[in-house]
């Protein structure tokens, strides 16, 4: 074994920093083994250098993150800041100056991943990032590497904790939207402002970042679909368990029929309990992947936390530290597919409408006609009416989002409908 | 891209091999672009060399497997025959003779891994064998790479289809072990001989490779103990439903609480149906992974079949392939932590035992005696009576194999105590 260590940067000392710096003492040995040589915890950045951090060296802690990463002697730069400035100039910065990169930042990658990829090759360098999605679950490594000699055409998953919790309340409770963010706020699970999670950025960054190496192809943020799940509501619920499914918010990145081109998408959707993503439970995180050879393969683990990421963020930094030591790197950027990815209205799903009609004789065959009208095949219609208001669920099968907004749009137009009380996207079946 | 391509060698054409060798054709131009070189198919050696195999030039097949791993130009030899012998011989001779090694075959792996592991060392080369474990899940990988820098405490899974395709029909269905079993063998799901798979022999074997990995340790295959299923049987069922459980054919490899050594053992178990596990259905294959750092994770998937298994070993020709171009190998047998595997008396766990007793006064209190004085503390008794005849039912706290094993000798020799009709640990809890 090489004596001389490898040394690591920590940019962020937050509660996944401050884990990583923890293990990596705590498991100092077991880590040289693994790797075949040291590695030495070389230098620390943080926005607040009085803060006490037990176990990490004052001498190590710097505010000058940038003067850090040009040290030149750094041979791998952990950046757990999230964000995305100062994150991308440092990363970059980095690579220039002789490191390779491990990151938990999925807004960053999302965004910017190909410049990253592009800046990492262009120095000889690795940039590792499993722990951008779903925590501790092994995902991005099993996608570009295991599944390196097959076809993946979906992508499947819940990808965000705090929605998972919150739903999953609303669920076994009964309670409404309010009443389950308040809770999931009180213990922790929801942010102050848990914007970013409801309405489903955190989710299309992953997504972002899974449709791009499942399918060989730069997907950008921008290029996501998103509906947040805000309006999600005790009586969807209601109507989810008479069809005999729950409501999850999905992360889903499909490669069109004709493999011709690619969709992602995030939006709360019906699933039927008896797929296994319906007895995903509280924050665990779990992800579906569809492939031609292997089938069906299911991801399950906590996709948030600190030592749950602190594990993803090791796994890579032993890859790359045995990466530097053999004089290779690790997979890059395969975009080489180059799919166009699709519009929204591209998407084929089926649909379940919440109509509030009024309740009289002729109003269905109003509504079918616009259904066929629109080439929107109808499943199952159920009427319930009471004191001259009705309301009429309609599940459909597989149509297009546009056809569908077609229908709606048209829908809301008729004199007989008093409004469209929800739309949601029936998935995995 | 490199143009000249990388040269595979195929030991094998079954199931398997076929379908590594139809990909390996119908995804050239995919394989090539995530290799960054073309990849092709330079033999097959084969058994039955007049058996059409279509899509596979005739020209490359031949009987002798050992003249093809020595040609020299071969980069990547898979194997696909399994057993131990001839492929231990060719995979140590294509070592000698410069090609790296994919394979699938679990029982060479779990008798003589540390052997081949040496010989792909000593000349440099890479030996990968995702597929060896669970099919198309990624498994090996995740273990031996995402989990790198996190201390793993306990692998737990359902490692064998076949098995746990007739415990799954038991369970729904009623029916006794001979009529399930029947039925799997009807379906393609059971071997003519399926001693392999309801014995356990198949999964004590993938047991050694997982706590072998899982633990940085070496793990044989005469170091796992192995009880198989065909004696649980429809009142086993009954009971575990009793206890809100079911019953699986578990592989389990845990270290110790004070971390100084390991088991590995295969045996059937109730396990709670709440646990992911329970609702394994079918022939799938799940592993549960228990991590200081990551927590619980989960992966799912078609643990046999000749596509999922082609997947895996094409994952690992990709990764193997991608070494050779950059000049390095991947991660080589990591046993630095050299454990002592404890003997199955050691393991501590919890117990169902079902007692034929004497329906007469103080049964249960010699009973209980009898577990006192073995140190082996109970949880629940069930007692049910009638004619003369009855049965015990004792859920015990955890206590070692060896004190249950004692507990039950002592029990057999009173009077009192007509027969055990079983016993079966209670896992996953």
């Amino acid at each position: 074994m090489r004596t001389r260590p490898l040394k690591v940067a920590l940019l962020g000392c937050g509660v996944v920093g401050s884990e990583v710096a923890r293990i990596m003492t705590t498991h100092a040995d077991d880590l040289a083994a693994r790797i075949g040589a040291p590695v030495e915890l070389a230098g620390v950045a943080v926005r607040r250098p009085s803060k006490v951090r037990e176990g990490i060296d004052p001498a190590l802690v710097t505010t000058d993150a940038t003067a850090l990463v040009k040290r030149g002697d750094i041979d791998v730069v952990v950046e757990v800041i999230g964000g995305i400035e100062p994150a991308r100039t440092l990363i970059t910065t980095a690579f220039e100056h002789g490191a390779s990169v491990v990151s938990a930042n999925k807004a960053l990658l999302a965004q910017d991943g190909a410049a990253l990829h592009a800046a990492a090759e262009a120095n000889g360098k690795d940039l590792y990032y499993e722990a951008a999605v779903a925590g501790a679950i092994p995902l991005i490594r099993p996608l570009r590497e295991s599944l390196a000699g097959d076809k993946v055409n979906r992508v499947l998953g819940i990808v965000n904790g705090t929605t998972n919790f919150i739903l999953d309340k609303m669920d076994s409770t009964g309670a409404g939207y309010q009443e389950a963010l308040d809770e999931a706020t009180a213990l922790g699970y929801a942010e102050a402002d848990p914007t970013a999670d409801v309405e489903g950025f955190d989710a299309a960054a992953k997504a972002a970042i899974l449709a791009g190496i499942a399918f060989h192809t730069r997907v950008r943020l921008d290029d996501v679909y998103r509906e947040g799940m805000t309006e999600v509501t005790a009586a969807d619920f209601a109507s989810a368990k008479e069809m005999g499914c729950t409501i999850k918010l999905l992360a889903i990145c499909e490669r069109a029929k004709d493999g011709a081109s690619v969709t992602a998408r995030v939006h709360p959707a019906m699933i039927p309990l008896t797929h296994p993503l319906a007895s995903v439970r509280g924050a665990y995180n779990a992800v579906f992947v569809e492939s031609d050879a292997s089938g069906q393969l299911m991801f399950y683990g906590p996709g948030a936390g600190g030592s749950p990421t602190a594990s993803a963020v090791l796994g890579d930094l032993v890859a790359v530290c045995r990466n530097r030591l053999s004089g290779a790197t690790g997979p890059g950027e395969s975009a080489y597919a180059a799919l166009p990815v699709s519009p929204m209205g591209d998407v084929v799903t089926r649909y379940h409408i919440s109509l509030d009609v009024a309740d009289k004789p002729g109003v269905l065959a109003q509504v079918a006609t616009v259904f066929a009208e629109h080439g929107v095949s109808i499943d199952t219609v159920r009427q319930q009416g009471k004191d001259g208001e009705a309301s009429l669920v309609v599940v459909t099968h597989r149509a297009s989002d546009a056809a569908l907004n077609g229908t709606v749009e048209a829908l809301r137009k008729l004199d007989t409908v008093r409004g469209v009380a929800s739309i949601m996207r029936v998935e995995g079946e």
